[in-house]
């Protein structure tokens, strides 16, 4: 049963919420946290989760609070931790600190914390809540979720495409489809990423170095190349690793001395099935720790995601403008009606302007909540 | 040079302009017009023109105000007319009724009216002025405008796809692409024009109706049928006139006769050349008093409707569907990126979601101004 929280409690969490938001792409492996302590209307302390390594929300919130923390109510956008990991417990801090209630927004579903966070104030005789606000605060740690609900990263698939849904004109040529705003927004997708995913294809078309520009990014996300057959030219820009990190994955036949040699790391792209041999990729992403990947790729690369069900989110970025028939279509799938009315049950999350171009958000429905939520 | 208006004449004019906009498709072929009479802040009458043949926007206006136009200011989306059509001139009604001064959006650029609805108020020592909010007024009458500047009615083309820019399965399946919502917008966007315009291979393969169903609509449009072979058979659904008018554009070899006998218009489509020959079709339709014309045809003529240069709007609606590689393609337009470039300067007016579809509006450029006024 969900508890009755005061408008009081909703507001707290609210700007629990939002100190959460504050982060950019640096907590991760770690979940986004914001906190909050007051005395009824009056906060003492907040605080938010940086980055992995550095103390977590509630930390910084006591810090704050000092002695004021005694006897008051500590708003958690997540269930405090129990266990020690770079940083002590969580639930110890604020027991040691005299808190008197603590409220979450949801359960922190990593098994080693999974409750016992809870346990152990309940044990010390501090009152506890949970489930204030939760489709919120699930929808902002979907990456996190994703990774510890279902072993993979939470993924956005990048499109664009002409407002006759082609890609390029018929020679290849691409890179002008979309304008400034669309490419400006492109980069802000990319720094509130862990990785960027790329295929062999675009390396070879585009020669990108699909970094972060223009946009602060204190972590610049990993670039992920899936390059079965190791076509990628070794001296690629996305292989300079003074750039940012570039992981390589390729067959094992494959010799990646050189691409180590750049300071790529290399996986062997184990893949017993092609119909889903993303799935590897994906799995080795998150025991890595990446909650959020972006994919920018061709539309054979892209398409694959689609078709192995791969994507969450989709963003497709269009240009009013037409390509006409010979030019190249936005994704090549195969696949007969009836299989695509099942990979096909996208949602329309929003759509808007950016300069003269349009973004259309879709949500995969069998993934994701109405709300954001991690539906698993 | 433009004369400096006050707030007052300012916010006097929106209402005007607001009045005007009342009007369904019904003033066609004449303008949206509307009127407000005033003394300072005091509004004594006020109205709009409802249909061609009724009393224009002055004469509603004027009657309400009665004794109190005297000495009052006239303000006007549209210049008086001086002519006698099916009613007499609005710049006598206005100086018999004693009005002090007359305010318009704009001059009518109807050769018939073009100034001189101003100069027999100014001979009358009436004081006039116009250019206040003449872009809204531009906008509000596109379709008038473009019929009396250019010969030939504001076209519109509907088009409907999936995200990947299909709009129909192989097998030709199409009906069921968009939403009911989507639906709902296009019979409200039938419901604004004075003529729907569709091919024979679209009443080959849908059989539809084409008329306005599920919205007020007084007078149904023009449904006209392109059908150079006459392809489409005589007992179509389009052809029941009882609904709606329609009207059949075929070659002059072709027997009518059947068609004519259902009450249906037969026009000979002359068309010296075939890159044109949508030109002939648009001039006789402007010729026949059609202002706003909405085209909702399959992509072979959609496609030549662009190609032909002939689109001033385009609506795009898109469903969140993926049908894949096999399905058919939004414009099979062949041509190639040079002559593209110079068909494809469309620019984003606005984006909105529907249901769970997305409606994207779109201009072109050559054509409209940024504030939606014809430029000609």
């Amino acid at each position: 049963m969900v508890p009755e929280f005061s408008a009081l409690h909703t507001a707290m969490m609210q700007r629990a919420l939002h100190l959460a938001a504050s982060a950019g792409n640096t907590t991760s492996p770690n979940p986004k946290v914001g906190c909050v302590i007051a005395h009824g209307e009056q906060i003492v302390g907040e605080g938010f989760h940086v980055q992995a390594g550095a103390p977590h929300a509630e930390v910084h919130a006591l810090r704050q609070a000092g002695d004021l923390a005694r006897g008051a109510t500590a708003y958690v956008t997540l269930e405090p931790c129990s266990h020690t990991g770079k940083t002590p417990p969580c639930a110890n801090a604020l027991i040691e600190a005299g808190v008197a209630k603590v409220i979450c927004a949801m359960v922190d579903p990593n098994p080693q914390v999974a409750g016992q966070g809870l346990a152990r104030l309940q044990a010390a005789s501090i009152r506890t809540a949970h489930g204030l606000l939760s489709t919120q605060a699930q929808a902002l740690n979907r990456g996190f979720l994703s990774r510890i609900q279902r072993s993979r990263p939470f993924i956005t698939l990048k499109l664009a495409a002409s407002l006759d849904g082609k890609t390029a004109l018929a020679d290849g040529q691409s890179q002008w489809i979309t304008g400034d705003a669309a490419r400006a927004d492109v980069h802000q997708q990319r720094a509130a990423s862990n990785a960027i995913i790329t295929g062999s294809g675009t390396v070879l078309a585009d020669n990108p170095q699909l970094n972060v520009r223009g946009v602060a990014c204190l972590q610049p996300p990993v670039r992920v190349v899936l390059d079965r057959s190791l076509r990628s030219p070794v001296d690629a820009q996305i292989f300079d690793t003074s750039v940012a990190p570039t992981w390589l994955f390729t067959a094992k036949e494959q010799d990646t001395s050189a691409y180590a040699a750049r300071g790529v790391r290399c996986f062997v792209w184990e893949q017993p099935h092609t119909d889903n041999s993303l799935q590897f990729i994906l799995h080795t992403l998150a025991q890595e720790g990446i909650n959020e990947a972006w994919v920018e790729a061709g539309s054979v690369l892209s398409a694959a995601f689609i078709q192995q069900d791969c994507v969450d989110e989709l963003l497709l970025y269009q240009a009013p403008k037409i390509l006409g028939a010979a030019a190249i279509g936005l994704l090549p799938l195969q696949a007969d009606a009836s299989v695509l009315s099942q990979a096909s049950h996208w949602h329309t999350v929003s759509v808007s302007t950016l300069g003269n171009d349009i973004k259309w958000r879709l949500r995969h429905g069998s993934h994701v909540g109405t709300h954001g939520e991690i539906l698993v």
